[in-house]
């Protein structure tokens, strides 16, 4: 039997004109986008990101060579008491940033071993910091004479290095970028004039931007650094319209929803929000959660504990979640000054790939279950499988007729009963014949319900290989 | 009731005369010994080293700073390929070994942090190189003039601050030490000379290993690097009659077996043989087995992959089976050249903290028992517990009443029928009656028996909290 | 007896209309300057530059590291092969010239003794590098973020520290700077734009000059590195413009001559026309003769030997000879990287202080005289003392009378016979009554006139104080 | 006509027994020397030192990094102001002196250049310092691990280097040892010991005192530093034994006076008694007055400036007192970190060439005269030319017949009359006849005597070529 479900304005608001198939949507891409956001707030999102799921977030950069955390330079600068008796224990006096520079060697960075760590942890695409604010340029910037990777440091096109490696084991590239900078003086001169002057976006972001998008041809722009001036400032929405119209990438591109004052959350391909943004509830909009693996730094820390990392059930939980509510995620790690992923993110990268090969079809290409966190018991939160695909997004506004093929109900522990109770699937299985099955494990799972709660009869966990979130899956027949 | 064994000369060889108790063993101690082997061989193995079973051994040196292996000197002027490559491309022509010094800075070092991890970890004692082939001392030798961790790179007495720190939580401290280095000029004369002239024994090792155990106190010294010349040269015996009749730590002091050309697996208080040594059989003489979590250095490799490192299971393997055949494990990990233990290696030793919290009691001054590997089901492997402890060793010929209080089968796998066979208890369980427990779960476990062999019924799974390695402990009524 | 002579048009081409005296030449000044050459060309040259004739020129930059000369990047970057071996024996691969910066630490730097010796070296000013082409600046620019001497190397403002010492000593304080910048991606994508774009003069080239001449207040505007584009690309009139009517030292302020393809030895307050600039003739516009007392380089060269540096002779001949000539001298040192003076030259400056002592009056504030070199004694220059001042420049025109108060025969050897033999002075002498003198010598000397040539008889040469060049004053009574 | 001087007893304490020439003398030299110094002292110096007159002196080592003087250290150490104000300015904290080694790159050092300059100099041995009082070595010590020119720093033999291009170009090569090392630990416990131990000398002084020799072959051993020991400690008369009787340059070989407390001005080949000794009277035993161009330091002072320098006129008047006094010089200069013999020392060493090139007769290969200084002109100073060549020296104790075939009035000043008054040389010229010139200019001189005084006339000062110092050469006809 074939389950139909008739997919009609489930989310609150949802009530306008409707198209009829992704096709027609997709093609409305070509019509020409205008520099203010309603218009630009109305393209549709490029469906292979909301298949993606997962990515990977690297933030490299100078900061790695003192290793205290990304933001280094601005914490010292604001004397931040560890930093100055770092410095003071250390270096010698009048030592500035800058200096830490030759130090950031990498040389042992190898793009392709990279890359291919990336793919065996079962992540869709790559999203490596460009510049962050302290305005270093991983990549021949042409705007940032001598204050580069190719000039000082690594010597080496990072972004380029990266986005081949990563493009030829057949993920995305994204990139990073940092709108401001904390220290360029062009930017401190446009702050103190109350950003009337826009001299630094004009002589050094957009040339630096756009140089990245024709240079690179990123599928994913990630904006950073935008809070302390208004889009008008940073002319975004002029960006978007040319990044949209007419750049390279304007079919693939994704961007998120940091550009000015006031945008983060409103306006983008996607939403971050804030950092570790996870709202454990459904959204009208794409969004993405990104989260470190070291809980205390995005950039590399010398003196990260392996306690103060995510445990894969703390790393599964927020993919769990995360997927089940509509969202990506986007796990960082900080590679060394010497260009190496540290082992303990190695270790649960792999994990996660391991994880993801068994659990993996009740997260990529999924989408949104009627329900997302059952009814009764909390650790269990549902993604399913429709076909054709349909990503969820508020444009759309769609009447689509489609179909679940698969429920996933993902659990977050093993209950020492062996016994799985639920709430939310008992409608369905009520009405119609489904396959239950433990992913990783052979043999159909045998459920009764009482009371309308569904009790799911589990394998003996010493049969089970699956190891932190196990995942069943409901096929109707 | 009470179950009595008579320990009867069970290892093949034992014959001859026989003391009453340890005690009196203990005594015999203050004997004066005399520099050569078959007196210093009848030295009582301090009791502290046989209870301790577990300890860390720490590689930390110059070469922790290009990262590739604590042989990268040598292996340098041998010409590998992967580091003439590596220092062609990264280093101006001439640089020398030497010039890596002052980058070992050691900034984040926290000697107290090290401790307290080690004791986490659950380990009895901690092993450092004071020095290593390579001849750089982390102590201010006073025959290194200039090559020394107190003159160049950390400025820092590391073996004076790391000895004071594991002394204060209540572990031992001992001290490796390479008795030749590679390239000191005093050693190439003599090996140039056949070793018929002792310039280097006589005017740098002995004045700094006499320094070392007056100035550290240590409670075992872990010779090294003593193949290419016989124990003559060296001057062993007369080093170890006076460290046994003459030094503070006389009383304490325990010393391997690398003392000259063919003393390994010979002489000493208890031996390592070669690297990684496990024989699988019970031994009659106290050993070691050293080995390394990161399976391809010893000191910290900048290249070192989540995979290239043992997991807890292969770990957790070594000690069991090292144990129960008499042995210690000295587990090593590789500190990076800023100071501090990779999270790899914490993540490691925290878990094994954990095991050990709860399984500990089948490890830690346990003895070996009538057999080591159960008969039919390899995954089991025995210790046991007596009373009163007696250490197992050869000199000890003992005919000692003492009473085993509990016998422990560690089994390495967890059988999917929730069943363990197990073949040598058998012939106990049938005279006597015993408590069969898994550590970690309340609640007696039953147990059958068919056919001479053991069935025992193990909980469910689901409810086990013990991860990787677990153990049954069989205590008589 | 007074002398008066009456100074009529002289030079071919003085013609026109006359002004009265320098003050109204100089009330001229405060009309508004347009910018065009036609225009600016009208300026009068501020009367303190002419006066001056001696200034020290200082290369100080990044180039002073490695010790070649202040062309090293450019020469390194063509391949120049002692540069290419240089680095190649002593650098790693990869090493750029930016890892240079971190080197130059001017921990000796010590503004006030350098003014203190430049005052005792007897010049009227002093001109700093503030930037060459290598784009290094030597003070916080607004347009050169971490490529700048407060962010890397010194940590210091290094225009400011010795603008400020410079002037606490009374000389005036002068600033170079290089209009191009050999490697700046804003400069070469202008070039590839044939110069059709100006980002590189927009966003980076004015932004510093102003700051530099709002922020030091410049007496002196040593502009260079011109060559490869014309002014309308630099911008250079409008630039002079703004400096001759709106900026701080509208009044004071003197430019040299570079300002873009074919502008050089036409426009500008002074013409520099190529390096080591000494034409041996009269000029009908002020110019200065910059040379630099290492022959092979302006910047500091660690392999210099002192036969490659000028001999007081040979300085004192540049002097002598383009004072005469009506031209400045501007004689260069490179500092060290550590910030010191190489002894050599404080030898050649405080040599020149000790000459200039005695016979700075036939220097400082004098004017060219009817005749530079002797008719028949080609070692003798003439300058000549006016009362009042009247400094030669075309657009002054004048039909001044004025009063030569003093002729200065300077010769550059010493003849063996004691004896100096003259033609130009031959026809005053006759004329008038002069007392002569040796400076530094006391007591008249007698000459005797016989066919039209004069011989004046020289005192003892082993009662001559003076070294190295001789000035003969001849005073009309 | 010949003048034949009758040289009998003319130093008090002369009387005994006569050889009859130096050949006879020479072949005592055969005899064993025994280690005692009435035996040592007994040895008749090698003609080639007394005959030299003139060596360079070159204080290098890592002290040249921090550029304040060869005693850095040892003032660090005792917290000279100006030294920690400038480690705590300019360095990290806990930066040593052997954090300075890897600065020390000698990258220009051409041993040739400088071998070359020095033979223009006109200097007739060279002594280098191949281990100062910070114990670094310029040569592979067998005894100094880690802390030498091949293994940090310059990566070059030094020794080696500058022995060999020295030795081609004719010159004799001699070697600086300081016998102590103000950090050595073996020597702080032979101190600590009040020297009764001899840890320091027995295995390292010696061995690298008899590689030197034996590896280097120098001419001339130049000890140093034995102030705070007796001979005993240092064993020095045994080390003399073996380097007089065995060593490979025992015929060629000189030592100085400093080999123990109490020895120097007392035994040796020849005395320096202290720095900068010059007696003023003649002396008799051998001597040299070692001096050093930068007054205020032997090593490399960055901040030198040229005021710190000995003038021509210094230098000469020290040359001139010492010889004329049985003297030699050793004119010492600093090299820079980077290899280069400073500018301002090249000059005044060619200048002295230029001078010696003339003058050198009176210098090379004389003896001292009569007198010394003149009676009556202090300014004139005097030597001679004896035939057969007889060095002065207390055991020679000759009644030779030699023949003095020239003397020479060396006058520091030029007499304004340009007529020398002289006093010592009246009594010759008044018996016989002698040809009087001034080196440099041709032509006989005349003079008179009147009252006992002698006045010689010389040439018109404009025609004389000599700078500084001038000689009168006095020959018999």
């Amino acid at each position: 039997m074939i389950f139909l479900f008739i997919f009609i304005i489930y989310l609150v608001g949802f009530s306008s004109a409707v198209e009829n198939d992704t096709i027609v949507l997709k093609s409305k891409q070509c019509k020409k986008f205008e520099p203010y956001w309603a218009n630009l707030d109305t393209r549709i999102l490029p469906q292979w990101y909301d298949e993606a799921k997962i990515g990977i977030f690297v933030h490299w950069g100078i900061y790695s060579v003192p290793g205290f955390s990304e933001w280094f330079w601005n914490n010292w600068e604001e004397k931040e008491m560890v930093i100055q008796k770092f410095m003071k224990n250390y270096f010698a006096p009048g030592f500035t940033y800058q200096d830490f520079a030759p130090m950031f060697k990498a040389e042992f960075f190898d793009p392709n071993q990279w890359a291919h760590l990336f793919m065996k942890a079962g992540v869709r695409y790559v999203v490596l910091t460009s510049k962050h604010h302290d305005g270093f340029c991983l990549f021949p910037s042409q705007r940032s004479f001598s204050w580069n990777s190719c000039e000082v440091g690594p010597k080496l096109d990072v972004v380029s290095e990266l986005s081949n490696a990563v493009k030829k084991v057949g993920l995305k590239f994204g990139i990073y970028h940092s709108l401001f900078e904390w220290f360029n003086p062009m930017y401190k001169e446009d702050k103190k004039n109350n950003f009337k002057t826009l001299y630094y976006p004009n002589m050094k972001l957009w040339p630096e931007l756009k140089q990245l998008v024709n240079d690179y041809k990123p599928s994913l722009l990630w904006a950073d650094g935008d809070w302390e001036a208004y889009e008008t400032y940073w002319r975004s929405t002029d960006f978007l319209a040319w990044l949209y119209n007419e750049s390279p990438v304007k079919e693939e591109i994704v961007v998120n929803d940091r550009w000015g004052k006031g945008t983060s959350c409103k306006h983008g391909d996607f939403y971050n929000c804030h950092d570790h943004y996870n709202p454990g509830k459904l959204q009208p909009h794409k969004w993405e959660n990104a989260f470190t693996v070291d809980k205390k730094s995005w950039g590399f820390r010398k003196t990260m504990n392996s306690n103060d990392t995510m445990s894969m059930k703390e790393i599964l939980h927020e993919i769990v979640t995360s997927v089940s509510c509509g969202g990506n995620v986007l796990i960082n790690v900080g590679p060394t000054q010497y260009g190496t992923i540290p082992p303990i993110f190695q270790d649960r990268l792999l994990k996660l790939g391991n994880w993801l090969e068994i659990n993996g079809k009740a997260i990529y290409g999924t989408s949104p279950w009627h329900n997302q966190n059952d009814a009764i018991n909390s650790d269990v939160w549902y993604t399913c499988q429709k076909t054709p695909y349909n990503a969820l997004h508020p444009t759309a506004k769609p009447l689509i007729t489609d179909t679940i093929s698969g429920i996933f109900a993902i659990f977050l522990s093993w209950p020492l009963s062996n016994r799985l109770i639920l709430k939310d699937v008992t409608g369905y299985i009520q009405t119609s014949v489904y396959e239950i099955k433990l992913l990783g494990n052979d043999g159909d799972l045998s459920s009764e319900i009482k009371n309308g709660i569904t009790y799911v009869k589990l394998p003996d966990k010493a049969t089970v290989v699956v190891e932190y979130v196990w995942v069943l899956r409901f096929t109707p027949k």
